[in-house]
C-alpha cells in the first residue's frame, strides 16, 4: 500500500464536486439564499440518475440474451429493488426542496430561464430505457421531448432511443416462459375453460335468483357481460391486437399470458423470483408516477396559476405525464384477468414438476 | 394510589380493541389470510381520523371567535402541524397495504361488497370540516357523497355540514388582519403601484429592445399582457367577484389580500406565526391530495381496468378527486401575485412598528 | 346477501373501536389535550402488534414442519417482508408522538402511573416468539420481564414461552440445508482450505514485505492473527461451543455454516429465496432495534434526566435493550466469515446441479 | 436574454459532476459493481453537508450579534427546520446503501483502506460548528479526531474550532432573554417558591398517608428526595457549577433558566418563535443521533464482529458517539425541571404585557 494511502477527499473527488455550485443570481448581485439549495437538490438527483442508469445497464445486460440464466434473474430482481429504493429517496427529496417558499424561489428563478428539467438528459435516458416511447409522450408546448436538449445531450438521448428498452427485453423474456405451453398443457385454454365455466355459473345464478327484480337482474347481467368482455383480450388474439392498436395494451399477447401465469402461480419455485421481478417493475413504475405527481404539485405551489389562453401550464403538463408516461401499466391491468384462487385451475403434475427445484424433485 | 393501579391493557381497553376484527371471508369458510391486514389498516386509519377530528375541534375552537388571542395562533399552528404529521403517516400506511397482492385481495374482496371507504363518516367529516363543499365535489356514479352513508353516520355528516368550516373561519380571521389597512396605508394600493410600475418598465424594455424580432416582441408582449391579467383579481374587486363566480377563487377579496400580505411580510414578528399557520394549511391540503392520488394508484393496482360503458371506474374517480377536492387551493394560487422581494414595497414605519413585539418597541 | 349489504362501519366495528378511548386525566377534571394522542398512538401500535403476531402465526406455521415445502419458503419471505414494513411504519409513528411536548405530557402522565409499555402483552409475545429468551434480557429494576403483566396477559406470555420460537425454527430449517454436505463435498472443509491458503498467503506477504518497519510488521501480524481467530468458531466445533457458552453465538454450529453457505452462494436458484428470507430476518431485527433506540430517545426527551442513586432510568434501560435484545445477531456476525467473492471456492458441478431449477436442468 | 440562454447541464455543471466517480476496484481489474453506489451515496452526503454548512452560515450570522433582530429569529428557526429535513433525508439514504450486501462490499472495501468517513472534513465542520468540543469526543483508537484529516482539510477544521459555535451563540442569546429578570420579577425565585411548596405538599401527603406501609413510605420519601435534588442545579448556582464541572451541564446557569422559561411560557407571543427554534435544535440533535446509530448498525452488518483484544471496533465507536457526541443534551434535560402546567406560576401582568405583540397591546 502506498504511503499515506487512499484519502476520502481524493477518492470522492470532493474538490471537484464541492466547487461545482455557482448561483446564477450571484452573477448580477448578491446571490439569492435559496439558490444553493435548488442547485444541490438537482445535483443530488443527477447523481442518483447516474446510479439508476448504471443499475439499468446491469439489469438490461442480464436480459439482453435469449437465455437468461436463472442465477441472474435473482440479481436483476435485487437491482430493480435498489432502483426502487433510490426512487423512494427521490420522492422524499421533494420534502427538502419544499422548505423553499415561492417568495424565495422568485428571488432567483428568472435567472434560470430557459433552463429546466426538460433538459435533464439522464432523466430522459431513464424514461427511454425503461420503455417510454415517443408515441406515448405528451408534448409540452407542442415540441418533441428532445427539442430542449442540446448537442451531445440530444445525441446521447437519441442514441438511447435506438437501443432495446427494459420493457421490450422483459416482454421477450416473458414470451420465452416455457411453462405456459408444455406437453399437452396450454395455460390459456385451461384458464379459458375455468373462466367460461365460472361466468356461466354466475349467469345461471343471476337468471335463476328468485330475489332479484327484473331491473336488478338486467343490471347484474350487464355487469356480467362487461366482466366477460374484460377477458376477451386474453383469450382472443385478434381482440388483443385490436385493443393494442388503440393503445389499450402494450405487451404482446404471449407476454401477457406469461405475466398472468407468473402472477397466478407465483408460489411455484420457478416463478417466485420472476414474480418478485414483475413486482419490482410495478413498484418502480408506481414510484416514478408518484414522483411526477408530487413534482407537479410543487411546481404549482411555486408558480401559482397561469392565467391565459393557449397551451397548458408547466404543472398541468407534469400532472398529465404522471398518468400518461407510465411504462408498465399492463402489469397493473393484469388484475383484470384474475379469478379467485379457489377457482384457479391446478397445474398438471407434469408441468408442476418442471417448476420445482432440482433437489426437491429427487425427494 | 390505588392498589394495583392503572393497568396498560385496561387503560387502552385492549380486550375491546383487539376483539373487534372479524373477517367476512371467515364466515363462509376459511378466512382469507390478507383480510385481517385489510381490516387492521382501515381501523388504524379510523383511529387517526378520530385524532384529526379532535385536533380540528381545538383549532376550530380557537378560530370560532372574532378576536383570536395571539397566544392561541401559535397553538393552532402547532396542532395543524400535528394533523400534517398524521396525514404523512397515513400516506406511509399505504406501503403496508400494498404488501397485499391483487390475487390475495381477490380472496375476500367480493365478501365486502357493497361496503367501501365511501361510507367512512369520519373521513367525510374531515373533508367537510376542512371546507370541502357539496358544490365542489365530483359525484361518483351520480350519487351525492352522503348517499352511501347510513343512519346515524349520515345524520352526523349532514350535521357537520351545518357548522363552520376551518376554511371559512380562517377566511374570516384573515379578513380581520389589521395591518392591510392602517392609517393612510392600504396594502393593495401600495402593491398595485409597485406592480404597475414594474409591468410598465417591463413593457418599455420589451418595446425598446433592439435585439428582438417583431414576432418575438409580439410573443413577449402577449406574455406580459397575460401577466398583467393575473393581477386583475387582486386589484379589482369586480374581476375577483366574477372569477369567484366561475369557481376561480374561493377566498374573499379581502382575505386574499391579507393572505398575500402575510406571505410577503412573513418576517415581521406579528406575521411569523400566521405565515406558519398558512403554510401548515397548504401542507395538509397537499398531503391529503398525495394520499388521494396514491390511494387511486393502489385501487387501480388491485382492481385493474374496468372495461365497459358508462360511469367512471373507482380509481378514476379517486384520481379526479385528488385534483378537484382540494380546499386551500387559493393559498397555492397566491404565488401568482408574488413579485421579487427586491421590488417589494417597504412598509411605512408606523405600520411596521405595529407589527413588532412589545418589548422590542421600547428598545 | 342481506338487504343493504355489508356496511363499512359495521365491518370495522367502528362503534366499538371509536368508543374505546377514555382519558384518565378527564376523570379528575378537564382532560389533558394530548392524552387522546397518547392513547391513539398506543392503540394503533397494539393493532399492528396483533397483525404482526398473525403473520408470525403463518410464518411459524410454515416452519413448524421438518420438510418445509419450497413453495412456502417464498410465502414466508413475503410475510416477513410485510412484518418489516409494519415495523418501519411503527418507527415513523414516533414522529407523530413527538409532536407532543414534555410539558404537555406532564399534564397527564402522573395519571397513568403505574401503567406502562412493560405491560404490553402483545409486544412481549412478539419478542418471545421472535426468539428473545429470558436469559438474554436485561431486567428493569431487577424484576423479571413478566412481573408487570397481570392475570391472563401473564399467562398468555408465559404460555408463549413454552412454544417454538421463529429463531429456533429457522435454526432447525438451516440445519436441514442439504447442500452443505453432499456426496464428497463438505462446505466447511472446502471453505477452510481456501481461508487457510488465503491467510497463509497474507502472512507470507507481510513477512516478506521490504517496505514494512519491524513495529509495523508486528502490528500487521497481530491483525492477521486476530483475523485467523475470527474463523475458529466456524471451523472448530469445540471453539464454537465454547463461544456459545459465553453468549458469543446463538445459532448451532451447523446452522451457522448453512447461513454462511446461503449468504455466499445466494445466486444459486435454490438459495435465492432462502437468502431473501435471511435478509428479512435481519431487516426485522434491525428495524426493531432502531425502534427501541428512537423510543429511548423520546422517553429521555419526555422525562429528562433521572438524577439519583441506584437503578437505571427508564430511557437508559430502553437504550440498552436496543443493543441487548437483538435476536438474529448471528446473521449480522456472519460478515466476519466472508471472503472476497473472487476467492470463493466454486461449487462442484454435482452440487451446483442440485441447486438449480428442474426445467433448467433438462436444458 | 442571451441567445440560447442558460442550459440545465451547464447550470448544474453536470460534465464535472458526473465525471467525478472513479471506482478504486476498477484500477486493478474489473470494477466491483457496488462501488459506484458507495461513491454516489457518499458524494450525495457531501453535497448535503455543504448545504447544511451554508444554512449554518446564515443561522450563525443571525446569532453573531448582541442584538438579534426579532425578524431574524423566525428566519433562523425556518433554516434550522431545513437542516432538520436534510438530516432526515440523510437517515433515509441509509436505506439505499443497505441494498448493498456485506459480500458485495467485500468486493471492493479493501481497496478503500485507509480512507474512511473519519476524513470527511465537512462532517467534522458540522459537528464542530454545532458545538461538539474536543473534550466531549470519544477518540477512536486513541487518536484525536482530526488526526486522520490531511493538509487543507485539517487546517480548515482546526480553523473552524476557533470560531463561535451555534451552541455558544444560542447560549449567549438565551442569556440575553429579558423577561426572566424584569422589574421586581425574577423567574427563578418565582419558580423556586412554587416548586418548594409543591414538594413540601407532596412530602406532607406521603408522611400522612395512612395506606402506606413503613417500607413503602421510605421508598416514596427517597424518591421525593431525589426529585428535590433534581431541581438543585436550577436554583443553586454553585450546585449547577459543580455539576457543570463534572460534565453534567453545559449551558450556563442563566441560559438554562431562560431555556426553561421559554419552554414553560412558549405560548406568549414573544416566545413562540424562540420555542420553535429550541425545538428545532433538539430535532437536529436527535436526528443526528439517530443517523449515527443507524450508521453504526450498518457498519456492524457490513463488517461483522471484530474478535480480538484491545481497542473498540469501528461500529462500537460509532455507537458510543451516538450517545456521547450530542450537543444540545441540556435542552432535553430541561424536562427534569418541568412541573404540571396547572402549578405554573402565572406571569405578573407587567411582564406578560412586555411579551405580546405591539398591535395587541393597544387593544
Amino acid at each position: 500500500m502506498a504511503r499515506g494511502g487512499l484519502y476520502y477527499g481524493d477518492y470522492l473527488q470532493l474538490e471537484r464536486l464541492l466547487s461545482a455550485q455557482t448561483a446564477e443570481s450571484g452573477k448580477l448581485g448578491a446571490a439569492a439564499h435559496d439558490e444553493l439549495l435548488f442547485i444541490i437538490v438537482h445535483q443530488a438527483y443527477e447523481l442518483w440518475f447516474k446510479q439508476i442508469l448504471f443499475e439499468m445497464d446491469a439489469v438490461q445486460g442480464i436480459f439482453s440474451t435469449d437465455q437468461v440464466d436463472d442465477r441472474d434473474v435473482g440479481t436483476a430482481a435485487r437491482l430493480l429493488g435498489r432502483i426502487w429504493e433510490i426512487l423512494k429517496l427521490g420522492v422524499h427529496q421533494l420534502d427538502v426542496l419544499e422548505t423553499m417558499t415561492p417568495l424565495d424561489f422568485l428571488d432567483f428563478r428568472d435567472h434560470l430561464v430557459p433552463a429546466s428539467g426538460f433538459q435533464s438528459a439522464q432523466f430522459r435516458q431513464i424514461e427511454v430505457r425503461l420503455g417510454l416511447r415517443r408515441q406515448d409522450r405528451i408534448n409540452f408546448e407542442d415540441k418533441p421531448f428532445d427539442a430542449r436538449l442540446q448537442g451531445a445531450d440530444r445525441d446521447r438521448v437519441n442514441h438511447t432511443e435506438q437501443a432495446s428498452t427494459l420493457h421490450d427485453q422483459v416482454e421477450a423474456w416473458l414470451e420465452r416462459t416455457p411453462f405456459i405451453e408444455m406437453g399437452g398443457f396450454t395455460f390459456r385454454e385451461s384458464y379459458r375453460k375455468v373462466v367460461t365455466d365460472m361466468l356461466a355459473h354466475d349467469e345461471e345464478t343471476i337468471r335463476t335468483n328468485p330475489l332479484l327484480q327484473d331491473a336488478e337482474r338486467e343490471l347484474e347481467l350487464t355487469g356480467l357481460k362487461r366482466a366477460q368482455l374484460k377477458f376477451d383480450a386474453l383469450f382472443d388474439e385478434s381482440i388483443h391486437a385490436a385493443q393494442r392498436e388503440e393503445g389499450g395494451w402494450r405487451l404482446s399477447w404471449r407476454a401477457l399470458q406469461a405475466a398472468l401465469f407468473i402472477t397466478l402461480y407465483r408460489d411455484e419455485p420457478a416463478l417466485q423470483v420472476p414474480f418478485t421481478l414483475l413486482s419490482r417493475l410495478m413498484d418502480i413504475d408506481e414510484t416514478l408516477t408518484i414522483w411526477r405527481y408530487r413534482h407537479s404539485l410543487m411546481v404549482q405551489r411555486m408558480i401559482g396559476l397561469k392565467i391565459g389562453t393557449g397551451g397548458s401550464s408547466g404543472h398541468q403538463y407534469l400532472r398529465r405525464t404522471a398518468e400518461q408516461h407510465r411504462v408498465f401499466g399492463d402489469l397493473f391491468a393484469l388484475s383484470t384477468f384474475l379469478i379467485p384462487r379457489s377457482a384457479l385451475p391446478p397445474l398438471p403434475d407434469a408441468v408442476r414438476a418442471e417448476m420445482g427445484l432440482t433437489y426437491s424433485r429427487k425427494a
